[in-house]
């Protein structure tokens, strides 16, 4: 069973509160506590040794990437984080400098962001290191963008360049919080997700919780330096499938009105000059994600990887 | 090292944040988020098989017992919980069953608790099922109760009877909310904790919170009937050793006004009448605990055992 079939399977029926605005399906939970201007966000991500980093990597990567990937669910609502509890668990044996490491690298990433490391606990796990965060953040009452706004007709637009993110990226990439709090302020964001599990992989979130498909244009999808090079070395794999299927980009995915797409791109471009931002296809009425290239138009699949037809 | 040198260690200069009431060491983080009248509460535990509970125990109860552990620490604030996030990482190789079973277990207790299960993920841990929730809650602005305000001359209560919870215990334990939450309502509690180390284990961090200490009175301190059953089978360990040392009792440990101690176990026998309240002896401007019984006054042991003298 695959882990979104068992999440769709182990969160029906599941028990709800009245504070509860947006609950599991999206990419944070997002409570009304009864405040004018805000709501309040809630996620929750794990790494695990051997898993989502290897043996070897730096300690302070390690806890940068933990926080980071809470912080990057918190940038894919437009929210500001606010404080994170820390699950750390050890085995009976571990490296002392090697945990300090990884305290040094969160409390780093968290001092840049101005969250507070609230608290969590040390607990025990044989055999290997799972570093666990809690974080809490607000988005503005308005301007929470969940993943279910996207609309037929809507531009789809995706930062940064895509794929290859296993050469280092994953351990060091900057979450887009300025960037989604930018756009949001700035535009009506329909639908937006940040790149976990790969383009063709994340874009069916915001079509399936939208009800809708998308038209992708391939020469339109920015691909990595990574990607790329990667390509080079392995025929099997083009770059285009890297950039579509790799995971843990962390880039802003999201969709708004077509009318908006040059003004975005042109605002974009003033305020972010570093970071491309790249208009990737539209989306449709029509179910299900079509690929358009030099070659004609194929379907795509759901699971990250494209037919060749 | 043992947990708390290590904790104690890694929340030294963490970064926190205007909203952080209460940070790392006590129940639950405490935040204000400008709500007149509540402060919000934030925590995080985590159960791991074949540390908190051995292959082979029902799914149900390992789902439970993840929430429930959580559940006791917003009581330990006198708090009411609203929502949590379930993290479940599984090994390659799962029983679907068995997962199912742990959310039943998990659900049900929330329904009776009035919690939403607002999302969570799943990864992957290779080896062992680890199973960690984050929850929020909420306590009256006035009423948080932390584990720093015990003052010389306190009496020190607790609930139920302790000792031996390994005995089944610790797998369908009733977080004491509802009486937390009353206690609150009507006395002035001056600090509290759940035992989750034992009352030996557990009372120290009142006593450090707070700069005090505590003398004890040995026959006052009730024992269950699992702890003295035990002690009879293994004569190298008393039935008052369990009590004081065995961890997960999860009953509430607090201290209020001595003049406040008649009237408290006399509104508590009415209140929950089934629950036994215990007065176990009193805090003192002198640091460390006593343990009075009929052969003298004799140290305890911070670390759970009696020094036998």
């Amino acid at each position: 069973m695959k882990e979104f079939e068992l999440i769709s399977r182990l969160t029906q029926d599941l028990p709800t509160h009245r504070e509860v605005v947006v609950g599991p399906g999206d990419d944070c939970a997002v409570l009304d506590v009864g405040l004018p201007d805000r709501l309040l966000l809630f996620k929750t991500d794990a790494v695990v040794e051997g898993v989502h980093y290897p043996p070897g990597t730096a300690a302070e990567k390690v806890g940068r990437k933990a926080l980071a990937r809470c912080l990057s669910d918190i940038a894919a609502m437009a929210g500001t984080p606010t404080a994170a509890l820390i699950t750390l668990a050890l085995p009976a044996k571990y490296d002392l400098d090697f945990v300090d490491g990884i305290y040094r690298g969160i409390a780093a990433l968290a001092r840049e962001h101005g969250v507070a490391i609230a608290g969590g606990e040390t607990t025990t796990n044989p055999g290997r290191i799972l570093l666990s965060v809690s974080l809490l953040g607000w988005s503005e009452r308005d301007r929470a963008i969940l993943r279910s706004g996207a609309q037929a007709g809507d531009a789809i637009f995706v930062t940064g360049k895509l794929g290859g993110s296993i050469a280092g990226k994953h351990l060091d990439f900057e979450p887009r919080l300025a960037e989604a709090r930018w756009l949001a302020q700035h535009f009506k964001v329909h639908a937006m997700i940040d790149l976990s599990d790969g383009l063709a992989g994340d874009l069916p979130h915001i079509l399936k919780a939208s009800g809708v498909g998308a038209d992708l244009l391939a020469s339109a999808i920015p691909i990595s330096r990574e990607a790329r090079l990667t390509a080079r070395d392995h025929p099997g794999k083009p770059a285009l499938a890297a950039a579509l299927s790799d995971g843990e980009d962390f880039e802003l995915l999201f969709t708004l009105a077509s009318r908006a797409a040059v003004p975005v791109v042109d605002a974009w471009k003033k305020q972010f000059p570093s970071l491309p931002l790249s208009c990737i296809g539209k989306i449709t009425k029509e179910p299900g994600i079509r690929l358009r290239d030099k070659y004609g138009v194929r379907p795509l699949n759901a699971n990250g990887y494209v037919h060749l037809t």
